[in-house]
């Protein structure tokens, strides 16, 4: 039988909004034992949204089928349950405000007592460097690291992007330095702190536009539009169709070909100012102005029939309506849907598709504090009645049924 | 002695552009020996740029440290050397278009012929659903999973991310696969085929757009410009200074006490309008203005320091020339100068920071073909005169001087 990729391995997911809960999301979708600490107001997403004030979509989003465990970390009995716990896991997700957990818990100390843990540190600037105290989030590193800079349209703001791909960035980095330093640990037997910062997670992405900067010694705009990010690639631009927009690029001297037969331009194939992607980009807005002719004739769904003929990359621009019902992200499972007798919730699935970890068969959001007097007893083995004292001194707080916590934040 | 987390791993890297050589990236800063393996022409951006007519300075910012085996893969012969040498790896990485890598070699027969193999393999859609043939590129992913829906202003056009945000999205989760293979393989003894979609891996950073569209019913604009993506948080918003942009967001309502301090809007911590969150929201086109008219009158500057020292998240916007000399950059190694007597480059430093891994000291770009003889001498131990039947007929090119290969494309 095939067990999954992490099966066996524990973690303790301390992780906030975004970056930490990502990290341990995909920790779980591969087998591991994920723990979700809570405090005793739950997690920011099991608290009552801005409009409709029910708990938001991204619990499940990112935490259908972690465990909940609900410590009062202010307490010094919490603290001591956690420090008790951690020298019992394999990894620790954590992405507190800068210093907040080297002020709950020293990381040296948990290593100390345990030198088999991996504390993974997920921050917007790192350990290191003039920033290293400063708060961050996703839109104030998006401000700061030249995605704002660079997105949007030359004679426009800078503009954020919608997704927040920061954090997510972050997310997945995070992820990737816990499984290196298990594959470490593998050879060495010990574990580590690894960490990852948000700026730095986020700056790599950045490499066409440091080469357009580059390669026109700062002469192009800073933001292109919908254009190449270093105007290095024509046609490459969002068009405007008989009912919405289509992006398309030529990456090739083929792709040009195939796309003036397709546009019935047979002229233009020979035409030597446009033969080599080096001279389609001195004409890039003729470029733009041919192929727009051509698709605002015509529907996205038929010019994408026609351009994934002649095997051009090629898409229209999807709402994201009707992108969460695509057929494509229904095929990958992305985005489900669940329910049992208490609640019906949403989940994503995960990206990392590995042929012989078969996921879990059901990722189940769990209600705050659902598994924590189960947990004292497995992985502490705490005899009813300390967990009982625990709970009623409230350094621990056991199973809350959905809608009973939480504050409007 | 600590050695690096990859150590002792060989990796056959024939990853295009950005997704495959941002992974074999992060491999090769942990330790790997990454061996890039392009085609004769070397891979794209070994070819002269649009402007310039160089080599563009993305080969360096991902490809420094790798080793470099030119093979013509469309010989037999070609084909041949790079099997053997699989058979010798411990991980391939491949984003070639979809089934071009299984034309070229089977996947299975990879896998039977070295058991212990990770097969890495990048896509735009995966190997399943109506869209797995279906050429795609970062712009073209942008446009069909709601990433150009999601940004930009509610009153103009949808509009692509500046930086590459999909292609590294893919990039870094690949490498997340690979790592969890390698975990796997370490209990198993076996390697297996891994898969990362760009489509999946960028769908989860919309988790707080689908919040706010199910929060709302689909009443909320899409593209909120450079409000939160649920319009779920306020004030959250970027803002006009005396001589820029600054990002400024309060998460908590201690952040939104602190900041009308700062704003010597000492009327407003009272005004039970704003008192949390949710009333917030409502009330968000006043907080814009407010605060607005507060940043208006100040440098960029004074305001982070001020925001700073009352720990509320915020950032300046940084033009991508400016970012390009931040000192945090720069204190995190993230982009780095380098010359030797042949050349100048510039390489990305990793994001994953692993205490006990520590980073090559030197990571330089290689000649096309440089390590050709030497890989076929190390890894199949061939001897000269083989190596030499091998050049000669092409189906292997040995080292050729920097700026004598290349075609414009």
């Amino acid at each position: 039988m095939t067990i999954s990729a992490l099966s066996g391995i524990t973690v303790l997911d301390l992780g906030q909004a975004f970056m930490g809960p990502y990290c341990g999301l995909l920790m779980q979708r591969l087998g591991a034992d994920v723990i979700k600490i809570e405090p005793p107001q739950g997690e920011p997403y099991r608290r009552p949204t801005a409009i409709k004030g029910v708990e938001a979509v991204q619990f499940g989003l990112l935490n259908a089928g972690k465990r909940s465990l609900c410590i009062d970390l202010k307490t010094d009995e919490g603290r001591t349950v956690f420090t008790d716990l951690a020298a019992t896991a394999d990894v620790i997700i954590q992405n507190f405000a800068p210093g907040a957990f080297d002020r709950l818990v020293g990381v040296d100390d948990l290593l100390a007592a345990n030198p088999r843990l991996i504390v993974a540190s997920g921050s917007g600037y790192g350990s290191t460097g003039p920033r290293r105290d400063a708060r961050a989030m996703d839109l104030t590193i998006q401000a700061l690291a030249g995605v704002m800079a660079t997105t949007g349209f030359p004679d426009s703001a800078p503009v954020r992007t919608g997704p927040a791909v920061v954090d997510f960035m972050g997310g997945a980095h995070l992820f990737g330095a816990v499984m290196a330093a298990l594959v470490q640990r593998g050879t060495t037997g010990r574990g580590q702190h690894v960490e990852v910062a948000l700026f730095d997670a986020i700056f790599p992405s950045l490499a066409s536009n440091i080469g357009g900067l580059f390669d026109s010694d700062g002469e192009i705009p800073e933001r292109t539009g919908n254009r190449h990010g270093g105007l290095g690639v024509a046609p490459y631009n969002v068009y405007k169709t008989a009912d919405g927009w289509i992006a398309v690029l030529c990456l090739h001297d083929r792709h040009w070909a195939e796309l003036c037969r397709i546009m019935e331009r047979h002229d233009l194939v020979d035409d030597k100012r446009l033969s080599t992607n080096a001279s389609r980009v001195k004409h890039m807005e003729l470029l733009d102005r041919i192929v727009e002719e051509w698709t605002l004739e015509r529907n996205s769904a038929e010019l994408e029939v026609a351009l994934n003929e002649g095997a051009i990359p090629s898409a229209p621009v999807q709402s994201l309506e009707v992108l969460l019902k695509d057929p494509q992200l229904k095929a990958r499972g992305m985005f489900e849907q669940h329910r049992n007798a208490d609640r019906e919730w949403w989940t994503f699935g995960s990206p990392l598709r590995l042929a012989d970890s078969p996921p879990p068969a059901e990722n189940v959001p769990a209600r705050l504090g659902q598994h924590t007097v189960e947990i004292l007893r497995q992985k502490l083995m705490l005899p009813p009645e300390r967990i009982s004292e625990l709970t009623a001194t409230g350094a621990v707080i056991g199973d809350l049924p959905v809608g009973t916590v939480g504050v409007r934040v």
